[in-house]
C-alpha cells in the first residue's frame, strides 16, 4: 500500500472513529452509522480507494455491535460505495469521488411546524381522531395485504370502501347508489377537475352560486368553462335564475357555502325540473351535512333525484381528516364508463393505501361512532362561540346555526359604515387569526358583508382568546 | 298499542330474529348486525312506528351479547332511524320511511380481481414487498402522530420523507439537492401536469423523444403544449435536432423508455449546454434506474447540471408498489415557490397517509434492502426470461440488458415481414398477455417494430409459460 493510501486510510479510520451515535436517537443506530459513512466517504476525493478499518475494530471504536457496522458495509457495497477484495478487506470505491454528500442535517431539521390559525374554516379537530383505532385498521390492512391491494386496482378505487361510502350515504344522506357509482378521488378538486374534464368538456357554461367556494370558480377557469355566477336570495339558489344554455350547476343545497342556509323542496324540485328539461346536470357539493345538530341531516338533492341528473361530492377532510386525502364523486350509472376512461386516462390520484383502513374504519361503526361525537363537541364549540360573541353583538349579526363547521356572521349597520370583511379578514391574519370574509367568496356587485368563523377545530379556550383578539379589531 | 302497530312489530321482530349472523365472518358481529337492522327497518314503510324487540330478547334470538344488540340500537339512535320513549322500548322512528335500503350485498361480493397480464411493463412484484415492516410502520406513524401530521401540511409534501428522498437521490443517484427542492407528488402524469402547468404554461413547444412514453404526448396535449416529438438514434436523443424555439425537453437519458439506451456524457454535455443557451428546461424522467444489475448505477443528469436547468422526475410505483401513489419532482431552488404557489391553488393530492411510514422506511435502511433484493430478483428473472426466448431467437433480436424492468426486442426481417409488433400485442391481449409495442410509443414514419416484455412482476415459471403463449403467436 502506497503512503498516500496509507495517510488516507488514516485519515478515513479516524472520521469513522470519531462518528458520534446515539442509541436513545432516532433513527437507528444502524441508519446513523450509514448516514456518517456516506457523508465520509464521499467528503473527499481523496478516500477513493482507501481501506476501511476492519468491522470488529470499528464496532470496539464505536461501541455498536460488530452485526451493525457490517450490515452498514454491506450497504454500502450494494450501493457502490465500497467494493471488497477477498482476504484484503473493504475499500472505498475508485468512482465514488464524483459523488456529492447528502446534506448533512438532524431528522429534528425540519420547518416550523405551521399551527391552524383560529377560525379557519372547514377544519376538523384532528387531534380528536381515534388514531389507535385507525393505525390498528391500517396495520391490518397491509401487514398481510388481500389479493386485491397487490394485483390491478381498479381506477375508481378500492372497492370495498365504495360499498362502504354508499352504505354510509345511504345512513346518513338518504342517497341510495351502487358501489358502482362512487368514485374515490385525492380532492374536491380533482372531483371537480373531473366533472370539468370527462363530463362538462372546454368551453361550455356552467351556473354556481354567488357567494360560491371560491376554488370552484377557479377550478372551471383553469379548465376553460364559462361559470355563470348567480346571487342567491335567502333560501338559497333560485333555479328561474339560472341562465338560458348553462351545461351544469353547482349547488350547496343542504348547506349553502358559506352562508349555511338551505334549499327549501319547492326549489329542490324546481331545480331537478330544470336539469331533465335542459338535460343539464346538477354537481350537489354536500361538504359538511353529517354535522347537524339539530334535527336529522335533511335528506341530499341526489337523493331525491334517484342520482339522474345529480352528481353527488363528498370528501373525508372534514369528517376525520385533510390529511387524508380522500374524496369521492358519485355519479349516474351512466357516467360510470366516462369517469373510468378518464382515470384511466390521467390516472387515479388516490392512494390505495389509506382506503382499505378507511373501508374498515367504516364497517366497524368506528367512524359513525366518531361522526356522533365529533358532532357533539362541535356542537358545544358553537354555543360557546356564540356566547362569546355576545360582546360584539351590536357589530355583528350573531344567530346560531343548525348545523356545520363554522358562523356566518353579518355586518351590522355601525361596522358596516366603518369597514369591510376584508379588511378584518387581513388585519385578523396578521393578528394570529384566520378570519374568512363573505365578500371574497362573491363576484357580483354589492357583495355582502359578513365575517367566517370557523369553531369545529379549536377548543373552548381557543376561541374565546380568539374572540377576544376579533373584538380588539372591530373596536378600533 | 293499535292492531297495526302490533303487526308490524310482529313483522319487525320476526323479521330481526331471522337476521343470519356469522361471527366468523368479517366484518364484525356488530357490523353485521347493524347492516341487518339499518336493511330491514328501511324495507318497509309499514315499519315507520314499529316497536323493537327489547334488546335481550333479540341478544338471546340471535345468539350474540346484549351489549353488541345494545350497542347497534344506540347507533341506530344516533343515526335517526330509531328513536326511544322513556319507559316503552324503542321504536323505528316516523320520518325514515322515505329512505331506501342501501343495496345489500355480502363483503365478498366485490368485482372479480383483475391479475396483471403477464409481460406487463413498468410493474414490480408487489408480493416481495416487506408488508410487515411497511405496516409497521404506517402502524408506528400514525398510533400517534407527530405534530407536524395534524398541522397545517407543508403543499409540498412531509419533510422528512422530502429529507429521505433527498438522501436515497444523493446516495443511488448521485443527485445532490436540498430537501426544500423536492415535491411529493401522487404520479408522474401529476408531476408533469404541474410542469406544462406551472412551469411552462400554454402553447408552449416541448421536445419530446420519439419513441417516447404515450402518456407524456397526452398530458401534453391535454395540457395545450405542442409536442415536438425528435427520433432518437443508437445513442438516444441528440440535442443537435432539437428545433429551435423549445421551451423545454423531456429526456429519459439514464434510460431511453422504452429501447434501454444510456444517453452518452457528450450528448448530456451538449443538451445541458442547450438547455443554457436557450433558457430552456430539460425534464428528466429516471423512471427505473434504479434496478441496474452490471456496475453502478449512472449519475443521473440532474445531478451532473446541479440542478439548474434541470428538473428530476421519480416515482415508488416502480420501487414499491403502484397501490402507493408517490412520485416526486426535484426542481431547482428558483421554481421551489412557483411550485408552492401552484400546488396551494388546486390542492396536493397525494396523500399524507402512506408519507410518514415510507420516510422511516427509507431512513431505517429497509427501502434500500428491499432496492437490493429487488434487483437481485429481477436480474435473475431477466435471464431466465432471455435464457427462455431462445426459442424465437430467429424472429426477435435478444440481448441482454444490465438494468430496468423490461426488455424491448426488435423483429428480425423474417418477421417483420409477416406481421407488425401491434398486430402481435393485439393478439397477445386476446391471449392474457400484456405484451407492449414498440411503434405504439411512436409518433413518426417509420416506426421501429419491436416487443415490449416486463419481467419484473413475474415469477420464472410464469415467464416461462408466458414465451411458450407468445411463441404460439410468433410462429402462426
Amino acid at each position: 500500500m502506497s503512503n498516500i493510501d496509507k495517510k488516507y486510510q488514516t485519515n478515513l479510520s479516524g472520521e469513522l472513529f470519531a462518528l458520534s451515535l446515539d442509541p436513545k436517537a432516532k433513527p437507528t443506530l444502524q441508519a446513523q452509522l450509514l448516514e456518517g459513512l456516506r457523508r465520509i466517504i464521499v467528503s473527499s476525493r481523496a478516500y477513493a480507494g482507501a481501506r476501511l478499518p476492519a468491522s470488529r475494530m470499528l464496532a470496539a471504536e464505536l461501541s455498536v455491535s460488530r452485526t451493525t457496522v457490517q450490515a452498514a458495509y454491506d450497504q454500502l457495497i450494494s450501493e457502490g460505495y465500497l467494493i471488497t477484495r477477498r482476504g484484503s478487506g473493504t475499500f472505498v470505491a475508485k468512482n465514488v469521488s464524483h459523488l456529492t454528500p447528502p446534506p448533512s442535517r438532524p431528522v429534528s431539521d425540519q420547518p416550523m411546524i405551521k399551527a391552524w390559525q383560529p377560525f379557519q374554516t372547514g377544519l376538523p379537530d384532528t387531534s380528536l381522531m381515534p388514531h389507535a383505532q385507525w393505525a390498528r385498521h391500517l396495520d391490518r390492512a397491509w401487514r398481510k395485504p388481500e389479493p386485491g391491494l397487490l394485483a390491478r386496482a381498479d381506477s375508481l378505487g378500492w372497492y370495498p370502501l365504495r360499498m362502504a361510502i354508499s352504505d354510509h350515504l345511504a345512513t346518513w344522506r338518504h342517497l341510495s347508489c351502487d358501489p358502482e357509482q362512487v368514485i374515490i378521488t385525492s380532492s374536491a378538486w380533482e372531483s371537480l377537475e373531473m366533472i370539468a374534464r370527462a363530463f362538462i368538456g372546454e368551453g361550455k357554461s356552467v351556473t354556481i352560486e354567488d357567494p360560491c367556494w371560491h376554488k370552484t370558480r377557479d377550478v372551471l377557469r383553469m379548465n376553460r368553462l364559462h361559470a355563470q355566477p348567480t346571487r342567491i336570495d335567502r333560501d338559497g339558489l333560485d333555479p328561474a335564475r339560472i341562465r338560458h344554455g348553462s351545461a351544469a350547476a353547482i349547488v350547496t343545497p343542504s348547506r349553502h357555502y358559506p352562508t349555511g342556509r338551505n334549499l327549501p323542496m319547492p326549489r329542490r324540485i324546481s331545480l331537478l325540473d330544470w336539469a331533465t328539461q335542459c338535460g343539464s346536470l346538477i354537481i350537489e357539493d354536500d361538504y359538511d351535512s353529517e354535522f347537524r345538530y339539530q334535527g336529522h341531516p335533511l335528506p341530499s338533492l341526489s337523493g331525491l333525484d334517484g342520482l339522474q341528473h345529480t352528481l353527488y361530492l363528498g370528501s373525508f377532510s372534514k369528517l376525520i381528516s385533510t390529511a387524508l386525502r380522500i374524496g369521492y364523486l358519485v355519479v349516474p350509472k351512466h357516467l360510470v364508463g366516462t369517469a373510468r376512461a378518464y382515470l384511466e386516462r390521467v390516472g387515479p390520484r388516490a392512494s390505495l393505501v389509506p382506503q382499505p383502513a378507511l373501508a374498515a374504519f367504516m364497517q366497524s361503526g368506528e367512524f359513525a361512532v366518531h361522526l356522533r361525537r365529533m358532532r357533539r363537541i362541535y356542537s358545544q364549540r358553537q354555543s360557546h362561540l356564540i356566547s362569546e360573541l355576545r360582546v360584539v353583538d351590536d357589530l355583528l349579526e350573531i344567530q346560531p346555526d343548525d348545523a356545520g363547521m363554522h358562523l356566518c356572521l353579518p355586518f351590522r349597520p355601525t361596522l358596516l359604515q366603518k369597514t369591510t370583511d376584508q379588511d378584518i379578514s387581513s388585519q385578523a391574519r396578521r393578528s394570529g387569526l384566520s378570519v374568512g370574509a363573505l365578500s371574497a367568496h362573491c363576484v357580483l356587485p354589492n357583495k355582502p358583508q359578513a365575517l367566517l368563523l370557523g369553531y369545529a377545530g379549536f377548543a373552548q379556550e381557543v376561541l374565546s382568546k380568539a374572540v377576544r383578539v376579533l373584538e380588539g379589531l372591530l373596536r378600533v
